[in-house]
């Protein structure tokens, strides 16, 4: 019983290290890698068929079919699944399933989630849903290759495809960490439950009701999300928290219809120039948002997160380099004191057409769509109210929709600010809850190098909801390499990533209860 | 003949009636008004069969595709026809058509343009190719009408499609109007030259050398140009001068990739803001353009060209009504005025994605497509030099492609700002030399409405080539509706514009020498 013999060592070592290093050198793992090692070919097959399905949550038939796929991953298993529907049957359907220990006194949720962004195909360099292989990160002298049909695959190469790590990668990673561990004969140490969400990408705007109407079913001490990258770094990190997040879209208008732009320039007022002023009044140089209110509500970090951001690896200066960025928004010295406030980011910009396309017009309108990332104490409500009466102030009439002709003749300033369905607000967990310093242990103990924990990723899960409907803490594990290219085009996952991750979910199954009072802060 | 006597009628009148009305009351015409109503059908026929030949100037095939079906329309007048080609062979071709008249001392070229704007044809309510029939323009009760096998057209309907009124009415209604003198049995009062250019929407870049190479077939004393709308009041207009006009396009960068906007919202800048900021400190509230000597090559409007403005229809009040405009740029105190300066307007802005389609980026680029308008006294040259230095006295490293990765290192704000080929100057043709007032009368002759006599349009022909190149005046005849849509979607011709325009040319072609010095002011 290797799996649970190496466990048990790491979380020894750890107990006596209180206060220092977490540490292991992934000996512990090595029967776990020889079963990967050994099928590596069978995995990627059933990973990339997945991959194949398109899976935009907007896409009921679609979501459909990878929910199908799913069941059958999970039949094949014996976990038992099931979806978990509500009144509204349009509802992307959550996949249950489980692995019941005789015996075992706790329970745990593992989460994913299977549906994805939604893509542009012509900004892709391979179609989104025609998983292709390339050997390594796009650019340079990058290229597309085939799988050999056997032996040693270079652990480096990528997947590139919609949802390749965001986030079915989680979902095979933990699919794959159980085959690992009936191919040992070993059970988990707690009853497994597993919860893969259709509609994350959308905000899980359903997953409350789910969650109510199936709450003795999900009964659990703890969710495990599997969801989001590793560190930039490259080393794996335990993460306690997630920001909020909400979408909005605004709207600015000039003329009913689009004008010529010889004919009335000087004279028709333009859209997409009073959307640029509106924009940038939000903002200030440093990148701070300057709208009434934006920072009131924030929840400082306590001691022991800011230490652990202190103590955690920065990696400002390497992602300046990689991302061609000779300068950062100034709004706090690093980046991971950033992701701890709330933001204002524009997603996308678009009146009337450019390149090719492009017309000598005076566009009818100019969008903005918005993402709005909270931090503890922030609420979608309060925050959303914040960005409309910043509006207001620059002396816009706000809608809901799209002005009348009447509301046109009265107002020369008039902005749609819509709200967009599916919102909720950040989570954080203590870090020294005894389930967040027995996960931390299991991530080392199936990692080489030094876990790093942190207090929130800067992105978002809808984690609140697990925590305010059921009472529980949530804790993140992610597997993707951080240069993923999630929610944009060429989402890609490297090779080590997927199998780090399932030796990472296999270590996670047999996680130890520990009662020591030591917390478990980063090291270099 | 009584075309030609008609014409004589109002030719006294307007001599007798100096510095007063141009007016007529549509009697002269009764003849030609007769065969038009005879034709109709026969010319929609024609017309609607031209406008289902797609004409983006870009795509090279269904130009030729245009060109074959005009030369046909022009062997069948006996216009002898041929394609005016230059060095490279894969330019858009003008076309060329002649009417020599035994005896006639005077030749006159009539210009109209048969490409057109691109297309997005997702924002169109049909399809841009499918010339198609609605009983008014879009909105209210508006539906799509099927055009009588016979009988009477309501003169309100309109043909929707590219290029319905820019400008394939301008080449329609010169070939009916010569159907038309021939029917009549009447010839053109001087040499009748055609020349329909293929590249108008693409500002003409081979017009020069076309004009160069032909400039012996193309001899006369002065061009018509069959392009633009009527007045906004309906009535005609005589226009003697454009505005200049070029495009450039403005990308500013953000991260190389694009990037998650919770992870790294907060730190790595946002293109989309950053464009939004530079556009903004183009121009102010009023919307005058705030970049460094913008209006200092503007050559100031003659008295005469004040007067006409002062004495013309304002048409501002009825435009903003229309247009649902509570508030216009108050860069100038009307919309004539305004049209006589300078302008830079915002075609389109593009970054990422929104709608269905956003996803929770920050994007890598934002860009800007601009249209710069030019009055007499700018040049292409000067005015892109003040544009590139404002964006450049933003703090932005300027450069004509995308930044190198060690220009990224190098440059915290970098912007590509690149002319697009093709731009022109302004042109201006003194509103009292003879050709102007003959034209003005004769257009005078076909109409029963007051005719507007303009200083220039606010739109743009490459009319300053023909001047220079072949140093002649030039002078504009519109005839589309003004509210057509031009450039945009739902580009519509208004049925009545084109039955008044061909009345308006086979005036045109009647022409008549005066000599005496009576302006022709604008009357109410």
């Amino acid at each position: 019983m290797r799996l649970q013999l190496g466990a048990c060592v790491v979380i020894v070592a750890l107990a006596c290290g209180a206060g220092a290093v977490i540490a292991g050198d992934g000996a512990p793992n090595a029967e776990l890698r020889a079963w990967r090692q050994a099928n590596e070919h069978a995995i990627l097959d059933e990973f990339t068929s997945l991959l194949a399905i398109p899976n935009v949550a907007s896409d009921r038939d679609d979501i459909r079919r990878n929910a199908k796929a799913l069941v059958e991953m999970m039949q094949r298993r014996g976990l038992n699944p099931r979806l978990l529907e509500i009144d509204d049957r349009d509802a992307p359907p959550a996949i249950y399933g489980e692995w019941i220990v005789p015996g075992a006194t706790r329970t745990l949720v593992l989460y994913a989630h299977y549906d994805g962004q939604p893509v542009t195909p012509s900004d892709w360099a391979s179609d989104p849903w025609v998983p292709t292989w390339r050997n390594g990160p796009l650019g340079g002298d990058t290229r597309v290759v085939e799988l050999p049909t056997g032996g040693a695959i270079d652990p480096q190469w990528r997947v590139y495809g919609r949802g390749a790590s965001d986030d079915k990668a989680g979902v095979m990673a933990i699919l794959a960490a159980t085959d690992a561990l009936k191919a040992a004969g070993v059970t988990p140490t707690f009853n497994l439950k597993i919860f893969f969400d259709g509609e994350e990408e959308q905000g899980s705007p359903h997953l409350q009701e789910t969650l109510e109407r199936h709450r003795d079913l999900l009964a659990s001490e703890a969710w495990i999300i599997a969801d989001g990258p590793v560190h930039p770094s490259g080393r794996p990190q335990v993460v306690y928290g997630v920001r909020g997040d909400f979408n909005a879209e605004l709207t600015v208008y000039g003329p009913k219809r689009p004008l010529h732009s010889g004919h009335y320039g000087n004279w028709a007022p333009n859209p997409a120039l009073r959307l640029a002023r509106l924009l940038s009044s939000m903002k200030d140089e440093a990148g701070r948002v300057t709208i009434a209110g934006w920072y009131d509500d924030v929840v400082a970090l306590g001691d022991a997160e800011r230490a652990a951001i202190a103590a955690a690896p920065q990696p400002d200066a390497m992602l300046k380099q990689e991302l061609g960025l000779a300068q950062v928004d100034a709004l706090a010295p690093t980046l991971l004191e950033a992701i701890n406030l709330p933001s204002l980011n524009i997603n996308g910009l678009r009146s009337a057409e450019v390149g090719d396309k492009a017309a000598n017009v005076i566009p009818v309108s100019a969008t903005a769509a918005l993402d709005l990332r909270l931090v503890k104490g922030n609420t979608v409500e309060r925050q959303f109210e914040r960005l409309a009466a910043h509006v207001r102030a620059q002396g816009y009439h706000v809608l809901d929709r799209a002005p009348t002709d009447a509301e046109r003749r009265e107002h020369a300033l008039i902005a749609t600010l819509v709200r967009i369905e599916g919102g909720y607000g950040a989570s954080r967990t203590p870090m020294d809850l005894p389930i967040s310093r027995e996960v931390a242990a299991a991530v080392q103990a199936a990692s080489a190098t030094p876990v790093v924990l942190m207090p929130s990723l800067g992105g978002s899960l809808p984690l609140i909801v697990i925590n305010e409907t059921l009472g529980v803490p949530t804790i993140t594990v992610p597997l993707a390499n951080h240069d993923n290219n999630q929610h944009a085009e060429n989402e890609n996952l490297r090779l080590q990533n997927l199998w780090d991750g399932i030796e990472v979910y296999a270590s996670l199954m047999r996680l130890q209860s520990r009662h020591d009072d030591a917390p478990a802060p980063n090291a270099d």
